[in-house]
């Protein structure tokens, strides 16, 4: 068995930073599990500021990928730089080296969900994304291990930490709508340009991911059908009240006719759903199998810590296969 | 790779026949996963009029257990037989054989959980028990790949559903605890000597798994700190109300100065907690990691089919690992 993993982390941004502590921090903890040691041995970033990050030795960092593609000891990239092409690329060319993958990426994974698995099956490797949807918490281990011998009926999910506070927000304090991404904005909740959040692209990216392992099935985001929370107004939230419901940005999968539809639209949810008990910046799903019936998973879909642990998790999984050398025969995560 | 993984389910009673019924009318979605043939090849029974069930094939029954343990075809055993001594013995049988186990028996696992692990680990098997906590809920499974890269600072869980259907109907329907206590009876959600549930021997069995695997430490049944509900009165529920908090019967781990306490009792719960929003015969469960934070878990803890999904679900893992010959590498559910 192999004693020692190695990693490299692409892009020491917020997430690559909460990834970097999970491991660092609780490295003892992830070798007494798994038997091997996992260990962080290149950092890929092109602003050399964060190269005096305490607590991490400078000479890790690197601003050329190459170092990392071209290092055989290296078993895992970690990819965090974001965006689609730039992305995507690095996640391919480490795979063709024969080197496993985990991403937070929900943007890149959602475009190139099927070249990457392609690419990572060709190659006997792994790929791993559950801090791509719902941020610490582990849906898409859920329904790619124990909830997949379920044929899902349907899946509902609050997956847009803004989009729900802005909700909250209106519904708890009467905001308008500008008002409370204003709030949002200054409370660290909302991007100075929040179109990806609020007109729903970000809930959708995640639909098509969630779709990807729980029916097998790839959907791209344009065929989703979306509509984002800018147009709800203080009346459309007294009138779901007076309904006895909450209005909630519904990330959802559901078969019709055979066919696989995807949406992400505002929609009325009666409080007694568990749904409307998932306030400001958390994240909640429902996921209903044949079987298993409606299991709900509930938990922080942002930050650096609790993104960071559900990389961390991808990590040690894949580091577990990897030590044992059990890795190319491992199953998918996803199905497409 | 194998072709096809034979099982062997003990005991076709409730949990049992939800079990053949996911592993049969799921085969084909199963076999697409996993890339192999889960087939139930006997089923152990020494009620005869059982084996007039629909749908399951006469020739698969047998009053005798040693059919399974002299058949080297047999790769995984099913116990489903409940209660401690004869369960326990069949368990430690199976593993002997070379045989993988699942089970749904919180009694005979909280109490020999190291002794199955040992004898699994000696014989390079593998032994799994998502359904012995919290139904279809996949939290053992959570526990130990995706959480397992935290230290688990507490569990919080309602995982009793009977206590908590009476403990709903009294807040909601102002029911002394004796009526809705025949209540829960009469429809089925309490059995006629309620003792185990009400008085929380159930909860703390699965309070002792839970810890087991999150924190990889045994602690025996009997040391748990535990008060069930039938003292609760309708004056304390209108107390807790006045609070704005419900009562529920909480299965708590955390360490106290360094000891891991592990405790079953009513507690009061604010209205604006998410275990707060679990009612009726429903499970739910908060996870605290270090770096996770909260991750909240809800379904159905009880019932023929969804705990049946959940025995199937560690079916299949198994089943995948046999497959692939890495069952011996495999990482152990529970670290004690």
């Amino acid at each position: 068995m192999k004693k020692e993993v190695n990693v490299a982390i692409l892009g020491f941004g917020v997430v690559g930073q909460g990834t970097y502590k999970v491991l660092a921090e609780n490295a003892d903890l992830i070798e007494k599990r798994i038997g091997a040691r996992v260990k962080v041995k290149r950092i890929v970033e092109i602003n050399t500021a964060r190269y005096d990050t305490p607590g991490v030795p400078r000479e890790v960092f690197t601003p050329d990928y190459s170092d990392v593609l071209n290092d055989p000891d290296i078993d895992i990239v970690v990819e965090m730089i974001g965006g689609v092409e730039l992305a995507s690329r690095f996640m391919l060319q480490a795979l063709e080296r024969g080197k496993h993958v985990v991403s937070s990426n929900k943007a890149a994974l959602a475009v190139n969900i099927r070249k990457m698995n392609e690419t990572a099956k060709a190659n006997g490797c792994m790929l791993r994304y559950e801090a791509s949807v719902c941020g610490a918490i582990p849906v898409m281990n859920a329904l790619s291990t124990s909830l997949s011998v379920n044929n899902i009926k349907s899946i509902r999910g609050i997956v847009n930490g803004t989009s729900n506070y802005i909700l909250t927000k209106m519904e708890e304090e009467g905001l308008a709508y500008d008002v409370a991404l204003r709030q949002a904005q200054e409370n660290g909740f909302a991007e100075q340009d929040p179109t990806g959040d609020v007109e729903g692209f970000d809930s959708a990216n995640k639909i098509v991911l969630l779709a990807a392992i729980a029916y097998g099935e790839y959907v791209p985001p344009e065929e989703v059908d979306r509509t984002g929370i800018s147009g709800i107004t203080p009346a459309d939230i007294e009138a779901a009240r007076e309904k006895n419901c909450r209005i909630r940005l519904i990330a959802g999968a559901r078969r019709e006719d055979g066919k696989l539809r995807l949406s992400v639209k505002p929609e009325l949810i009666p409080c007694d759903d568990i749904l409307a008990s998932v306030r400001n910046e958390f994240n909640g799903i429902t996921i209903t199998g044949d079987m298993s019936g409606d299991i709900f998973f509930y938990g922080r879909g942002a930050g650096s810590v609790p993104t960071g642990a559900a990389v961390a998790g991808d990590v040690a999984e894949i580091a577990a296969c990897v030590a044992r050398d059990t890795h190319r025969v491992a199953i998918a995560t996803s199905r497409v």
